[in-house]
């Protein structure tokens, strides 16, 4: 396959730590439900997974966003469990609830019986990356995604979110032996996904570790981190002569930013717990930094909103300039965007993003 | 009034950094629903503030874990919603739910109308520390507890849990002057509330700071350090000739510990993210520590428990020794005790703190 010229690789210089005239920004789940164009597409669709696995539908909402904001990426719409699904778990979404597996893992036979699926099942993944690659037509990269294979676990287990982790902890207490199986199984599954997403297209791949902050010190590295970081070591670096950044985002996980500096990975995304000049002086060195902003932000006036944009921009200070590689910044929020946001309020972020990070490097 | 001499005070030496020769345990929500005993109580008593405001239930309550494990402390029971239903909020516990406000704090006039709530509304609590503390009869020291100015806010501008926080952070970014008198008002009647406890017998006092760690970095100093500061500074520290331990918790605050190392109090208790030796060599030279177990290995059988206590007394490394003051650790959860834990499970932790950490001491 061969896809058009990239017109605005800010995104990918700023990943592999090059200097950029402005700071790149996206948004996690810039393609979703505060957009009225993107209800309208989904009503079409008749559900989330109908979206999901419609080649059109999914690129269609994938570029909604662009054609309001000049964000600087676009991702994939899809769903970070589609993996499991392929396994065999039965992903469906009740309606206002979140997702739920039918047949969740809670016993040795069950992770007994998991295996890597055939790739063959998540065809309509690779599809439609490589239909919004077609489509974006250079104007942005394109990123891929997976959950991490813990956080992959946590509703395998669980069978849907939980305010607890208490059934897939109780896993992880009493029979370590299973939780290590089911994370490299995970891990070996989230690697092939990727691998085939960058082969369909994406130019950057991202690993959601979504839930690795509910782990307590010790239980991260051992059963998020390193299976995170297998994921990782089996990744391509390069398709078609171009690198592919990986980035690596761990909610509530700054705590462990300085473990998390030794990960094979370009970039780590951080929540907005993080002081962004501590991660800078901690893993500046080897890593870019995205995030990390609050998305309640989006809640308050313009003018709040570009304060509180100016404070991130600031707070990461002037990125590295000129030839080489150097600190750099990657502007995102520190977690998915609401659902309740002001379309409007959307463009003030995105307009003071790029304002303020030119600013500052004046 | 006069209580009868205190027979096991190694909680209050730990507080202090004095040398015990054990480390002294006790467990968020150790009176609660995973103990039979608990739940035909709160049957008698119909509801939960039943319960609270009961002092003959509050007091039985309050000491059931007492007769099943050898705790180093006790902990009044009650809510740490009690001072904003003081203030006309209308506290309310549907079966089954959170805790709700009939009249949650969502604008200008709101905030205006907003006082310290006269503290003889809350006569029921005060009552009930003065009774639990006779009953105890010198067993173990009393802990007195309110959640912190913000966690209040939380819940004042929510008006139940959230999972967003979106309402009490819109109102922070857009008008943070509202939520700055919300949280004076709020810091000024939790001092009083908290002082008022000291003077009905509590030994200790607690402040839960449930929901500081949603806040972002920058905002968590503003809106939720400054405010617990606030309190601390205006709480006895001594009462009848007695030293009063005053001990802060952040649920996820674990990235701002160099930071609260300059609070006015004792202890800083900390969740299952934090690594205690990281913590004890950021702020041991000036705090009492207190965790941080993940409440989920209670859900392990008992020789993994053991195991995992041993991982977090050997993480804190052996206290401090004879005279003086130095690092002293206090052994609880990172969060509340869940409802499903095997009430013989909780035997099997205190028994292994007891054990593991006299062990390093030898």
């Amino acid at each position: 396959m061969s896809f058009a010229p990239l017109q605005n690789d800010s995104f990918l210089r700023a990943c592999l730590r090059q200097s950029t005239d402005h700071t790149p920004v996206w948004l996690m789940r810039q393609a979703g439900r505060y957009l009225p164009e993107y209800v309208a597409t989904r009503a079409k669709a008749g559900s989330f997974m109908g979206l999901a696995t419609n080649t059109d539908y999914a690129t269609e909402v994938t570029l909604q966003p662009l054609e309001r904001y000049p964000l600087d990426a676009a991702i994939l719409f899809s769903d970070i469990l589609t993996v499991p699904d392929a396994m065999g778990l039965g992903l469906s979404f009740a309606q206002g609830e979140g997702p739920r597996f039918a047949s969740p893992v809670r016993d040795e036979a069950a992770v007994a019986a998991l295996q890597v699926p055939d790739m063959d099942k998540l065809r309509y993944v690779f599809d439609a990356v490589t239909s919004i690659r077609k489509a974006l037509n250079g104007r942005v990269p394109l990123i891929g995604f997976s959950g991490s294979p813990w956080t992959l676990a946590c509703y395998m287990v669980e069978g849907k979110g939980s305010d607890d982790y208490r059934l897939v902890k109780s896993m992880l207490y009493s029979r370590p032996d299973l939780m290590h199986r089911m994370l490299q199984v995970n891990a070996d599954a989230v690697a092939a996904y990727l691998n085939a997403q960058i082969e369909a297209g994406a130019q950057a791949v991202m690993i959601f570790d979504s839930w690795g902050g509910v782990l307590a010190d010790g239980a991260f590295q051992q059963f998020s981190m390193a299976y995170t970081q297998q994921v990782l070591k089996q990744l391509k670096t390069e398709h078609n002569g171009q690198r592919i950044p990986r980035l690596v985002f761990t909610k509530g996980g700054g705590l462990w930013l300085d473990e998390m500096a030794g990960l094979d990975c370009e970039v780590l995304g951080v929540d907005w717990t993080v002081n962004l000049a501590k991660a800078r002086a901690l893993v500046g060195g080897s890593k870019a930094l995205q995030g990390n902003i609050d998305p309640n932000v989006l809640f308050a006036p313009p003018a709040q909103i570009e304060a509180e944009v100016d404070k991130v921009v600031q707070s990461f200070g002037r990125p590295h300039q000129g030839a080489g590689t150097g600190p750099t910044h990657i502007f995102n929020l520190g977690h998915g965007i609401s659902q309740y946001t002001p379309p409007e309020h959307v463009a003030a972020l995105v307009a003071a993003v790029h304002r303020a990070s030119r600013r500052i490097r004046a």
